[in-house]
């Protein structure tokens, strides 16, 4: 931590200063600048860093010098995290996974018409909502456990895997018997009794990106599940909220570079979310593969024009297929393999 | 809702929308404009919005005429919905509610001491977090029930009422026996089973504006409690996320007047997290007065420097004291009371 | 300046910065950490912040310890800048000025009406727009020349000072024979060339802040033209860019008190333009006495209806009028006087 | 246009409306709808568009069907324009340009070294800023006219095409003699003196866009130039304003997709700008070529540690080369060259 003093701070503010980091049993270092006095503390910075130094007299500033994330670090841990989905794996730099499927679950027969007319994809892994969290109270709020009943007998029929949202801390111990990967969705990725629930779940995890979530703030989010012992977790990039109004968000796909550089952890994009717009899906998943993203989840609905959610974003499956196979291409020539 | 054409839009795809408009038993109306149809839908717009309509063959635009919005709305109910508070009245514009307290409950002489401190100013709604949402897992989080057992001695000691936030659904009918209102911090606004939760409570329910949120969509929030049952809502403005660095957040000013217009509950602004700096507490609650707010949620300190959270934006008592005496001045030159 | 050393940063690289440290004749002061090292540079920060450090192999990060801006600091000028355009103060404190009038000329009769019917409220200075910085080339540009010959008329006539935006360096000297005060649009903040020359220039400068300006880059605007020998420059937040749609730009109350602390200068808010939207200008008018700002620039228009530019932001003459005695009552309870 | 009324709107209210678009010589439309009447207007939308239509009382809300721009509109041309610049093609699909070269042109040594190190790729554009846009006005401003006369000397004796800022109307005839491209800075990218000045000039134009500036603005900004003659627009992403710490921009890469739908003038990204961070650069470029962008524009300097500007974000061109060769596996596998 390096403290900056105010030029009028005076020797009595500055002793304080000084006392309270010894107290902390920390090294406070002084340095006389020509305008200014600096102090450096030397030891832990997550002891000094509880405290609130701009409070005290004499302060102009205090700055970290570390990172406050620690076992989501490469530092801590060098090697990129796979996670192996029931033989799929996730991350590692081999793989690029596709994810796809309904934003919400509406029913049996459209979820094995969608996974039919998909399969051909080679892809294993279904989203669907069961739980939704929708702006207006008056909107279709999802089937709940039907849905999930409904996952069940299409993981069975298909032998896929299948990931969806869990919305509340009660719910976490129901989804996590039907679901392979728990998603936490955008709106509930502060939601730190949520964080901790899943955190001590066994199944493997997706984060969403906040629409107003610093990437600092998203990695301390995953922070919380991995200090609950789950250490399978996937973060997902689905764009932020800006001025742009052409799209429904801002999709940042620098943070996938950054966050591959920070962190273990795989790193998927939603192309779906992340422009609003079914026909900013393509380019976006191709960008995704560009930046070497682990793997993309994205929207298909076999009949956007009754989906109860998300029909502007949703791809048909004969877009999705050509996509698939137009992303292949280049994932083999990069030397991934898509699954 | 508008529905604007494409101008290559064909007759097939046009017959398609409005059999699809009649088929919800809305009236389609056809608009030839010089260049591109535009077709009107009358009747219930709640119906049509389900419909995503920009998914639709020959589909340019879709325009909502009416707002989502309507057990909020003050079309619905013109006057001011007015909170009792164990006789404190809050919203109808004769008071300004100020309310005080520490960002957590830290123990109970410290609770004891703060209220002593700043009891003279009259005020009698106290604040203070016992589960605390904070964005790393290792820093403090809260006291949890033992801090709700303080809020109970305080509350009988001193005989005021207080306010403190809920962030899990499990915690709801705890928290509710020990508080007079139900805070839902920015963190959780867009956690709809807590928001449907705490409708179904009787307790008043102050909701924290999302970092990342319209207003529109502040709105909405409010009407998932108002559409359980629960009208005693009131909205607190606390900042949103912005570019300008020197800020925390940047406190939407222009938030009130524009929700005190399209709705008739009470609106609050949050001067100590607008800014996230104690400097800008003072000019800010002014603020909040002068753009007739109806009240202030103010975090103060005996001890800033050893505040476990939020030192930086917390008063001091003395200050608090200080500013509450301007802020008394205008408001009675205006003929509001301070309470 | 504080350059914080990777973990792994060798003793070469490390040797290799220092020794560049050296040749620019400053003091490096190296400090052992417990998990990383940092150097800190003593000496001007103005030579060491040239050099791009994070780019020198072995750094991670560099944080500046001083801040950009000198002449307009308060640190070098403590006292309030009061400039006087011809007898009516600005700054100081003792003062709150409004000035008013349409966002274009649009003709002598109109001009005259305008001001005909506001000048009862006792104000000195009149807006009006000559050369218009317009989002479409297919929108009115504004009457150029002719409109600064009509700005004459009206100075004469009325016996008042004008302010009028100059877009052009090819303008400054023509603009500035007309107009008692030259406004800088937010368009044009950071056109360089721009601010040198309304530098050179003797008239005072109103510099509003661009949509998506930090506050320090604001002040290094205004550095621009005081590094030039102009010092009387009037700094006016006008609203920034979000996400938020209800209104045009969100104005950032909060950078009223920042900016006074920081700088020497005075401080004004643009309600017109702050919300985009008429029924905002009193409360926002209201926020800026609030919060301490040195005055407003407002828009005002005899028939917004007909308005060539603005029209929903501008206010009719009576609702000014009522707004100023509003305001008045009000600057005179703080002991302000409006003119 | 569509306008929306009140539902208090009165007759009187309602014949004023209409009798103002009569007026006009359009044809008004009424909608009795089940909560309010809605008014469409059938005629020519940019006479229309010029009212201020939500201060007409009665008036709720105003909603314009069509778009403001016309000669940049894919709709207007739907081939896309290809410009030629001395032979090489930009625009059109077939390409991707790389343009590299220093933020500032520093010296004619400099310049030599730096193209001579990667002359190897085979690219034909350079860039270099002679005129710089700073935000401190004690930072290195450019090095002018002399910079022109070293760019001209690198032009002979390398053949190639050059890029260089213009910053005033003033200079835009001098930096044409010596440019084959004209470059608009973000900061400028508003001066629409400088637009229309550029406009009448034969030069193709690069338009980088603002910082907080909607991809309509954007548009209505090139259709500045295009309305003044010249249709040689090159529209260039270089990322937007966000609350994003860790990058200094966030590129807004749906932009690309985005722009070529609706406009045919080719679309550029500038990956250096666009991250703030030379360690993006090649992700960022390998996004760019995957959204079907038609080139970017990138920082090389053979000595980053003493580049007077933009060190941080500038490639070395050993790294430079490097990913060239790697843009150019994939150009080739996605049928394009690399000139």
């Amino acid at each position: 931590m390096i403290i900056v003093l105010k030029p009028e701070a005076t020797k009595k503010e500055k002793k304080h200063i000084i006392d309270r980091i010894k107290e902390l049993k920390l090294t406070p270092r002084v340095l006389h600048g020509t305008e200014r006095d600096v102090i450096a503390v030397i030891g832990s910075e997550s002891i000094i860093s509880q405290l609130p130094l701009e409070v005290f007299p004499g302060v102009e500033s205090a700055m970290p010098v570390l990172k406050p994330y620690k076992l989501v670090s490469r530092k801590v841990k060098p090697d990129s995290t796979v996670i192996d989905v029931n033989g799929i794996k996730i991350g590692g730099g081999k793989t690029f996974n596709i994810i796809a499927g309904p934003c919400s679950i509406e029913g049996l027969g459209m979820m094995r018409n969608i996974w039919k007319s998909i399969q051909q994809t080679g892809i294993g892994i279904m989203r669907g909502g069961a739980f939704k969290p929708r702006t207006s109270p008056y909107s279709f709020q999802g089937m709940g456990k039907k849905g999930l009943e409904i996952f069940k007998k299409i993981k069975k029929e298909f032998k896929i895997s299948v990931i969806t949202e869990v919305m509340d801390t009660k719910d976490v111990e129901l989804v996590a018997k039907y679901s392979d990967i728990l998603q936490i969705g955008a709106r509930n990725i502060q939601n730190f009794s949520l964080l901790k629930e899943v955190g001590k779940c066994k199944k493997p995890v997706m984060l969403k990106r906040g629409m107003a979530m610093t990437i600092k703030e998203f990695l301390m989010a995953a922070e919380y599940v991995l200090s609950q012992g789950n250490f399978n977790v996937i973060l997902c990039e689905r764009g932020i909220r800006t001025f742009e109004p052409l799209t429904r968000f801002t999709l940042d796909i620098s943070a996938v570079p950054i966050i591959k550089k920070e962190t273990h952890l795989p790193v998927f994009i939603d192309p779906s979310h992340g422009g609003g717009r079914w026909d900013l899906v393509e380019p976006l998943s191709k960008a995704a593969l560009a930046v070497e993203a682990d793997g993309i989840i994205v929207e298909v609905h076999d009949n956007p024009e009754n989906a109860v959610s998300d029909g502007e974003q949703s791809l048909r499956p004969y877009k999705f297929n050509e996509m698939v196979e137009k992303l292949r291409k280049t994932a083999e020539f990069m030397g991934k393999e898509i699954c």
